[in-house]
């Protein structure tokens, strides 16, 4: 198995750096080949902009049009272009990151922003009044596993069903089916650690057993069944999901998923 | 009245270049104070690092801690320190910014990262088995206001109740109550763009005279109707929302919508 983990931290020895070592050594030691986008030591560039499309950025600028065509003639920056063949030659892509105001940090969705292009990651297959491309369950990266390993400093109640920031499966729910579905990817269930800022030792004894647990069945643990958009579930081109195929009670961003 | 608009697109003739001219000429013509910070002009860092907190940076960092030190004693940059003086200065902040991967550019997503600190916007207040903090409707930035400005390239049903992207307010919530509710501004309804890639010029026409409307009305629109953590809705300290208080069927993140 090929694993590409995304990790982004600006501390490594923070408890995201010993999640991402532990996965590096946990896979390797199982045979796996692993490779590591650690976004703050490669100084990755956050922020998309003109110089992203070389030749191909118009004035005014189109970031869709004008970045699928820079994908489409290879000119693409280096740093994109690695990211792109690194997620070709990954079976499984592990995201390694704190849960910073609900969602990942800007280091990491400028990574998102920038190397998910147009006709890489969305603008792919054919888009007609009765097929709205290649995207949710299908797209270039169909095939591929994907998995969020989360840290988080509230407790596990704040983000649970009633709780005060909504249902942690929720609030990943644009991460999972939005980014990473979205070009094809399978999302896994995610793996979160709560109370990330006062984790003591036996606590991390706990957590890392955990994380090792969940590395060493990544091929056996079954996908987050999101919907496929062109699997017959929604009507066309509306995209809304046809009546009646959810669970009594099942409403928002859970209709989503099967069963 | 005054307003810091807060944009986010490395295009000026873009729709969010209009849209964000249009909001200043507006409510500038309307008598009120208008300040803009202009993410891409300004050349943001989005990246949230150890240099952002000068000598409080400790070795290891630990971001909320040591942002909350600089904070305290002034030393956060002065980029830094600038937003968070505007937003001080201000009785509504408007976010305009283009809807990538369904939430926000991670230019403004570094902004929230960097200007949120620890002390100023979050980790405010008593902190206790019966009080969380000043958030979630009280904090640092209480008794102002938050809109979110949004262009979204597909239509209106893929974000409807059953539209495949999950509804637009279930994707917003973790912006609306998760940022900006959560130090304590009061959200209004956002106002969304679809469709923007192929809107036409009958259809900007539209478009602005609709925003005119809601710029117009800022002052006369009823914020959304978020639950106060110290309310008295939810139970202390699991944070989940005590029984019985949500009409019937209500789930998810519709849960912390009163009424």
């Amino acid at each position: 198995m090929n694993t590409l983990i995304v990790y982004a931290h600006p501390e490594p020895r923070s408890l995201n750096g010993s999640l991402k070592d532990l996965a590096v050594s946990t896979l390797e030691a199982a045979g796996h080949e692993v490779r590591v986008s650690d976004l703050y030591a490669m100084g990755w560039k956050a922020v998309a902009d003109a110089a992203d499309y070389g030749p191909h950025a118009d004035s005014p600028l189109r970031v869709a049009r004008d970045s699928g065509r820079a994908f489409e003639a290879g000119d693409l920056t280096p740093d994109v272009r690695a990211e792109q063949e690194k997620l070709l030659w990954a079976d499984t892509v592990v995201f390694q990151f704190p849960l910073w105001w609900y969602t990942m940090p800007a280091i990491l969705k400028g990574w998102v922003d920038r190397v998910f292009t147009h006709r890489f990651a969305y603008g792919v297959g054919e888009h007609s009044e009765t097929r709205y491309g290649d995207r949710f369950g299908e797209g270039v990266l169909a095939g591929r596993r994907a998995l969020l390993s989360v840290t988080i400093g509230g407790a596990q109640t704040h983000y649970s069903d009633r709780g005060v920031n909504g249902p942690i499966d929720d609030l990943l729910f644009p991460i999972n089916h939005g980014i990473l579905y979205y070009p094809g990817l399978e999302p896994l269930p995610p793996f979160v650690v709560h109370g990330a800022d006062r984790l003591t030792a036996d606590g991390y004894a706990d957590v890392a057993k955990a994380w090792e647990q969940r590395l060493l069945t990544l091929d056996s643990t079954e996908p987050i069944p999101f919907r496929g958009q062109n699997s017959g579930d929604y009507e066309m081109p509306a995209l809304r999901l046809r009546p009646g195929l959810e669970p009594a009670g099942r409403t928002g961003f859970g209709l989503h998923v099967r069963g």
